[in-house]
């Protein structure tokens, strides 16, 4: 069968299909390991809403990471401790986004409705007079495969109601992929709030939130804490709105020169995006943990 | 069968029925008619894009109105204008909008593809290598109910290769309806500017492409001519644009006060939206032309 299409998964070639479909940084889950193995905390903290906690810690061990549920907050998880210990949220939610968060929700208690597919049904004027659920009291968007005029104009329809909170998972406007890149929640979220004329609340990073997540469970000190990630615009600015020491990574879409342009550009926000340090690779920090 | 929910349409309930669905505004009618009877030019100009021509001339003829095709300016009429004679477009169109916008594009030549629905099929990695047609040249987008997630990076996709064109209809984000309001296609566009990190060129009001085409069909001078229109920002914004004179009528959703805050606020871009005159109603205009 050598050369043709249908071939026997070997332990070898399965190691690497699974890497082709999704690869960790090499060196990454042995820094990850040995940095734990060390009595360090770490956590993993993602602004993608499209898996849950379990989720992550499944794909991660895939990966190579040791990880544990209590160590991933994701946007999914977390949006939904926002509604529950910030908005002390009564009420339901209409969401715009995954099965992922739907599970956060209702693992805290929230309800929910919106999940799925809402495609085109009636005329312009029943869109106008769409049914409402009387017990929701706040929208949520998040990435959502599913988004369509129909969850976009009744949305709308909710947010022109008195009192009805606006939360987004976060901003990113394109996700960036092996092989290419996709439309980010960033751009649903904007298509909402252009309907709604009003500005959500988003949660994820660079909003110090995600860090309140983890400071609180785990009471970990900021001066003592580092941020490492590969977007200037979300992980750095994260680190820098929490008094972090931040390192920026070179293996994703930031460059030393977009951090130098920071630096240089004598605006005051814009120095929330210049990290303390750099590294090509988190690789890097593999001989000073091994030495 | 009196009282009962199934009645017989008599002659004078069908104009009761067809006024509730969608009505003129009283005397709106006669003002037109008496007008080119009056040998003046009337021109129908409008941002929505659901329609054609043809289907405006009917819907006009049904209000009462005396309207013939190559008076009205609609979206997607003058969006196909756009692409053929400023664009000068030699490629296909990616559509994101309503048959009526693919009607109008066939009627002057221009190949398009994308009208309908575009579920979401497959995973992030096949989205991200979405296949593309190699002759497509231009994105436009207009209102669109089938709008979804698919169109959305189908769009980005598009809109990244180099030498791409990006139109869109027009800017409006809310669709008032009697009953309320829908989400405008200005929403759309915004998800697909945000997405694709570019601003497409819109042709609705205010963009005086809307008067141009008028001009250069009809030789119309701008010194004698009155736009008319009921809303400061895009009806008012136009005939500034292009140096006509301009009536509010307050029987849309822009009020007098709007128009005074502009003018008292010293900007300049906002004088744009201060009216010549205002009534409140076209039907005043009735007398002059009946005297």
């Amino acid at each position: 069968m050598s050369g043709s299409k249908c071939a026997r998964l070997s332990a070898a070639l399965a190691k690497q299909v699974l890497d082709s479909v999704d690869s960790a940084v090499p060196g990454a889950p042995q820094v990850i390991n040995l940095l734990k193995e060390n009595g360090k905390k770490v956590f993993f903290v993602t602004n993608n809403s499209t898996k849950t906690r379990k989720m992550y810690v499944d794909k991660l061990s895939v990966l190579g990471f040791n990880a544990k549920e209590d160590e991933v907050f994701g946007t999914a998880y977390c949006s939904a401790m926002y509604l529950k210990t910030v908005c002390k949220l009564e009420g339901k939610v209409y969401l715009i986004g995954s099965n992922a968060m739907r599970e956060e929700m209702e693992a805290v208690g929230l309800q929910q409705t919106g999940v799925g597919p809402d495609h085109v049904l009636g005329k312009q004027t029943d869109w106008a007079n769409v049914p409402l659920d009387p017990e929701v009291k706040a929208v949520v968007v998040g990435f959502d495969e599913h988004f369509s005029y129909m969850k976009l104009n009744r949305a709308m329809q909710y947010l022109t109601q008195p009192g009805c909170l606006f939360v987004g998972t976060n901003r990113d406007t394109r996700l960036p992929l092996e092989g290419g890149q996709i439309a980010g929640m960033g751009c649903l979220l904007q298509a909402v709030e252009t309907a709604a004329q009003r500005q959500a609340q988003t949660v994820g990073k660079p909003n110090h939130f995600m860090f309140d997540c983890v400071a609180s469970q785990f009471g970990v000190d900021p001066d003592r804490c580092l941020m490492v990630g590969d977007r200037l615009d979300t992980d750095i600015m994260l680190g820098s709105n929490c008094g972090l020491k931040t390192l920026l990574t070179l293996t994703g879409v930031s460059t030393v020169a977009d951090a130098e342009a920071h630096q240089k550009s004598g605006c005051a926000e814009r120095q929330g995006m210049v990290p303390d340090y750099y590294v090509e690779s988190i690789a890097e920090l593999l001989p000073a943990l091994q030495g």
